[in-house]
């Protein structure tokens, strides 16, 4: 079924109504859009591929909410509160079905966390996506990789291994039941962004990342633009019960450091602020789990039970 | 030769110095830009993938050039100064040749219309680039599609039917001499986006568009945004010298309507602005060639020396 690029973004892609500081969207050369007043403009770009990041023939619901969860996870991990984003599209076909699908997956997630459609392209070629988000966040607030400093905590916003461990089950390397199953789907598809954590962190923070290519590969940036080093206490790594009851825990702890697709915030805290943490924490406002301290030097040093352990450090390698 | 993500970046995409506005640049989850005070952001956001718009085999420095120049020409039809870019990357293999090329292409570009790079994603997958380009404009002086009416007349920036032209040229479909050649290929990997001819039409032209799709469709946009109709004259139509040696007129014509990549804008001004303009074009600050005017009613109907001339109004169909 071929239908021309203007009336696909006509059906699918305009959303109704005025959005905050979008004097243009689609449809014209470039959207027009106003900062809010004060405002730093954060952004991030992220491309999946078929067949490469997700499998092609993937629903197209799931890979549009994945690909937008993804994507607003590096606005989180910056502690900026999401306002718009653009979406190029590369499909080998104009499929109107999986456009359709593929739209409602994308709007459902972008209502979810009041984002914005503003323009975009979409192409004819070998399927693939690319978004980037637009967010704001108060100059001098912002989450920085290179702000941590020796004697900070290490958290994390929850539980790391299981983009590891969903990735396992969709390539069906591991045997799991129905309820298992759904979990890992539901975690490789429709990952949380932190995006109210890590507002709510800005300023509170020293350092932030999203856990998208590993904890010990994250972490890794923090401690390199950072300057120091970090010790991280295995025994204290948040597993969830599906990732405890798929593999040994020794598993679970490589998949924790090394898998990648977990899209927790990985972020340090000064322990002068530990107070304020708590309170947040208390109120539920989001989780906070201790895993380890930036130490003076280099590099990541894993213990368990306070025993030295020697880890592959290597995330997910892009090429 | 497999290289890391974050090596390539580090040694082929990150520019020395600070740039207006650039917080924070390419390293950490996003880039921190601040907009210029009291003026709006301008964005578009283009995809060109290898094997459709543009041979797979083609220099890579080429391929950047076009594709910079191509988006930057969607911030010149907005009449947007340009600010900075992003770029997703898509690639089959990380080839470090091939990449020093392609960013030895993409910053000689950026150089000339400065505009930094300030963060993107490279992929393994088929090649394919996305780019989005950042610019700023003052509010309400920004070029809509939507701002012409019956009386404005219609211009372009340069000549049309040179990107038709090369595409003939590039596939082989006509023989031409070395110069020839060399002009086409000029036309088509090396488009010279009129940036600041937009920037100084804002506030004065109506409306604008640039021709990528062919002038007949993109200024097929103007009436449908506008809510008016426009009379062509075709032996005002500016076609050069070398494309009126490949072709007869009447191809020439045809592709200066239906054919696209021209990179030219289409721009509309009142009459009462006229003045103006012609101080603007008698200060050699940008070409003004007058080719229509807007009507009231609907569509775009074609003369050629007072004659009616039906055209096929297709410009080029993404789909």
């Amino acid at each position: 079924m071929a239908v021309g690029e203007f009336e696909l973004i006509e059906e699918y892609f305009r959303q109704g109504g005025a959005a905050l500081g979008v004097t243009l969207g689609i449809g014209d050369d470039c959207a027009l859009l106003d900062i809010p007043a004060g405002r730093q403009l954060a952004v991030s770009m992220d491309t999946l591929v078929g067949g490469i990041h997700f499998p092609k023939n993937a629903d197209p619901e799931l890979i549009a909410e994945r690909a937008l969860r993804v994507n607003l996870s590096d606005l989180a991990a910056m502690g900026a509160e999401p306002l718009w984003f653009t979406l190029g599209l590369t499909l080998p076909e104009a499929d109107k079905l999986w456009i359709k699908s593929f739209s409602q997956g994308l709007f459902r997630v972008a209502n979810e966390y009041n984002i914005t459609l503003v323009g975009g392209d979409t192409t004819k070629g070998p399927l693939a996506m690319t978004i980037q988000v637009h967010g704001a966040v108060e100059p001098d607030k912002a989450l920085l990789r290179s702000g941590a400093e020796a004697g900070d905590l290490i958290f994390t916003t929850g539980c790391v291994g299981d983009g590891a461990g969903a990735l396992a089950v969709i390539k069906q390397e591991l045997e799991v039941g129905k309820s298992a199953f759904n979990y890992f789907m539901q975690h490789y598809y429709r990952p949380e962004p932190q995006v109210s954590a890590g507002c709510l962190l800005a300023g509170l923070a020293s350092s932030a990342i999203d856990i998208s290519d590993g904890l010990m590969a994250d972490l890794g940036h923090i401690c390199t633009e950072s300057g120091v080093g970090a010790e991280l206490k295995l025994e204290r790594l948040p597993l969830s019960d599906p990732l405890k009851k798929l593999v040994p825990r020794e598993k679970a702890f490589e998949w924790a450091l090394a898998g990648g697709d977990d899209y927790q915030l990985c972020f340090t805290v000064p322990k002068r602020q530990l107070p304020r943490l708590e309170q947040l924490t208390d109120q539920h406002k989001f989780e906070a789990h201790l895993v380890g301290e930036m130490v003076q030097g280099s590099g990541i040093a894993c213990f368990h039970n306070g025993e030295f352990v020697a880890v592959d450090s290597h995330g997910y390698q892009h090429f």
